[in-house]
């Protein structure tokens, strides 16, 4: 079944020209060097979909670096936020058809499990994001390998640093035709993850008060979350001072640099905001950070959202008795969205205007300059850049 | 302003009866040893009251052994949990009056400051449970004194171990004078805190499934307020087989004794519940115990709330990766109550039947016989020993 088409490479063929459905495609892929790359038709309940854009987020460097020593495997295709054109479909898949415009979610939505029943959480028990899998779960193999036969495992449900690449179709949201697929490519991690952790896993109230540590994109996306959903006051905490300007534009009205010298910041917050913010989100993965931002909200009912990734092995810094201070503290993955079933309608919202994604892409660049794209993240410079295939 | 009613100490006089209104009462006080207290009149906005019943708490026997280093202050009056009749109040005391029954509550309610006007906490920032707080804050000492003048502290805001009582009006609560005043003692901590946190910290809803671990009364009130929401399975989790036969009075559907070999507990809870329960409840105080109350929620909802005090310094035994599972965990004070405002209908409630609390007095002896009381606590054969004055 393994069909050179080296043609697939280049642009974007329109739906129909796909000859490809049921053949092994060729084509770049880039964990580490650009090589070639052997995908694997869909199989049950699977899809291939042809990326058109894909960006980096901070995940894919810390798998890229092995960060977390028990997640590693390579040879690896990373990469997970993206958008494309679905090229084929496995059997069963009923909701997808080839042609479909869609993004791929690393934290995907079976259907059927209990907790995809329930509407009180995002998480498949399923399909759900999971940093240690690295076969599809059909056969237990991968859809990936190298021209003379070796698998390349997969990344987060998604493995979109590539021409193609293959997911459960849990792990695929179809997007309206009429959407622009680059800005589309954000709703894929980084833009609904923010904006999704202050509507649906805080649910940001109107005239409330927020604290944001971390003005990477998922902290801006907070923002614009935050700023949506009428914040009166929107605090961002970065010890990159660029950080100000730009947030700014995503409706940050006050500027924390914790480098500067003064009162702990959760203090800083506190006077400004009368004993403390309303809702306080942690987009470093820091435990330091945790703290200050957990400290920052308002007895009672101050609630801290996690959104940053703890990779040591460590422990909450907080003494049980803390949290009879009436302060909670949740994670959020993805947003809390139910990918499959609220992407669509996200995206409608941000067609709309109701969140703006312009301004979270920082720089567009062709995907064999992946290399530069991840220095221009490790280098704070940018916030999505995203890569044309 | 000294005067010695010894006849005040005997008996309940109506409240017509009373003459020490303005005067300091001397009457039996016990921390360790039962001895002679001198009980200064209530300043402003503060209310002496005699007690007609107290009981004892766990809270008590921690404080009584000196467990937490930094809260410790001797000689100190202990004991919180209790009912009573008005003696006097001070000036500006507006709601409660001479002969009103009341009961006392360690988390007051002070009715002005943030919190008391949010409906989101019953924390209050004047008048919360606070066990640092030995002296009133009026002027910052103490109502108590020995016969020789020297100050005796107050403990948790309410001191009941005492035939009568000095609190600020804010942790005073008038109940229907027709309730009985033995059970009424039982909402002044215990049956409130686990009731209250079934209902208004977890908000258990019809049909969900719950485990508790620790039935001692709070864990026991826990199961209580859980039946009388109607959840279907109730687990109950003790170390002391005794705690099946009582459980299932207050509704416990299945018992597990931890120390029968076999897997871990949330695992069998897991078994059990198809994955795990909708909400747990800590009523121990022990970190082991608390994870494992944790782990035996369901994934993407289930709601963990912390009722045991942890005394020692450590920090919670979790990851903060685990937070991304959809599992949430909350400290829960007085059940969430608001004291002044929700207490008297819980009241009402309670004598409508709604939550049955005869089945919480195991024991009932006279002030006296303190000290038997706490052995009976510490061996584990008694929920609550209600002492007459």
């Amino acid at each position: 079944m393994e069909n050179h088409h080296q043609k697939a490479t280049n642009g974007f063929s329109k739906p129909t020209d796909y000859s490809t459905a049921g053949r092994v495609i060729t084509c770049k892929g880039e964990p580490f060097v650009m090589e070639q790359v052997q995908v694997d038709p869909p199989q049950k309940l699977e899809v291939r979909i042809k990326i058109l854009f894909t960006s980096i987020c901070h995940t894919d460097l810390s798998a890229w670096l092995g960060e977390n020593e028990a997640q590693r495997a390579f040879p690896r295709i990373l990469g997970h936020e993206a958008s494309g054109i679905v090229e084929s479909v496995g059997e069963g898949v009923m909701d997808i058809k080839e042609g479909d415009h869609v993004v791929p979610i690393f934290n995907g939505e079976c259907g059927e499990c209990k907790c995809c029943k329930s509407e009180k959480t995002n998480i498949c028990s399923n399909s759900g994001v999971n940093g240690f899998k690295k076969v599809m779960t059909n056969d237990g193999k991968s859809r990936f390998s190298t021209k003379d036969g070796k698998a390349i495992y997969h990344f987060l449900n998604t493995s979109t640093f590539s021409e193609y690449t293959v997911l459960e179709s849990a792990c695929v949201v179809k997007i309206d035709p009429e959407a622009p697929m680059k800005k589309m490519t954000l709703l894929s991690c980084g833009v609904s993850t923010g904006v999704g952790a202050a509507w649906n896993t805080a649910n940001v109230q109107p005239a409330s008060t927020v604290a944001i540590f971390g003005l990477g994109s998922v902290g801006l996306a907070v923002a614009e979350g935050a700023r949506a959903r009428g914040a009166s006051k929107i605090i961002g905490v970065d010890i990159n001072p660029d950080k100000s300007i730009k947030g700014q534009e995503m409706g940050v009205t006050n500027f924390i640099n914790p480098t500067e010298p003064g009162k702990p910041v959760h203090e800083r917050i506190r006077e400004i905001t009368d004993g403390g913010v309303d809702y306080s989100f942690e987009c470093v993965g820091n435990l330091d950070v945790l703290r200050e931002a957990f400290l920052s909200t308002h007895e009672g009912w101050g609630f801290t959202v996690i959104l940053g990734i703890h990779a040591a092995p460590t422990t909450l810094p907080f003494h049980p008795m803390e949290l009879f201070n009436g302060r909670g503290i949740i994670g959020s993955v993805f947003g809390g969205f139910k990918g499959k079933s609220q992407l669509p309608h996200f995206a409608k919202q941000c067609m709309r205007g109701v969140v703006g994604l312009d301004k979270f892409i920082t720089h567009e660049l062709p995907f064999e300059k992946i290399n530069d794209a991840f220095q221009l993240l490790i280098e704070g410079k940018s916030l999505r850049c995203v890569l044309q295939l």
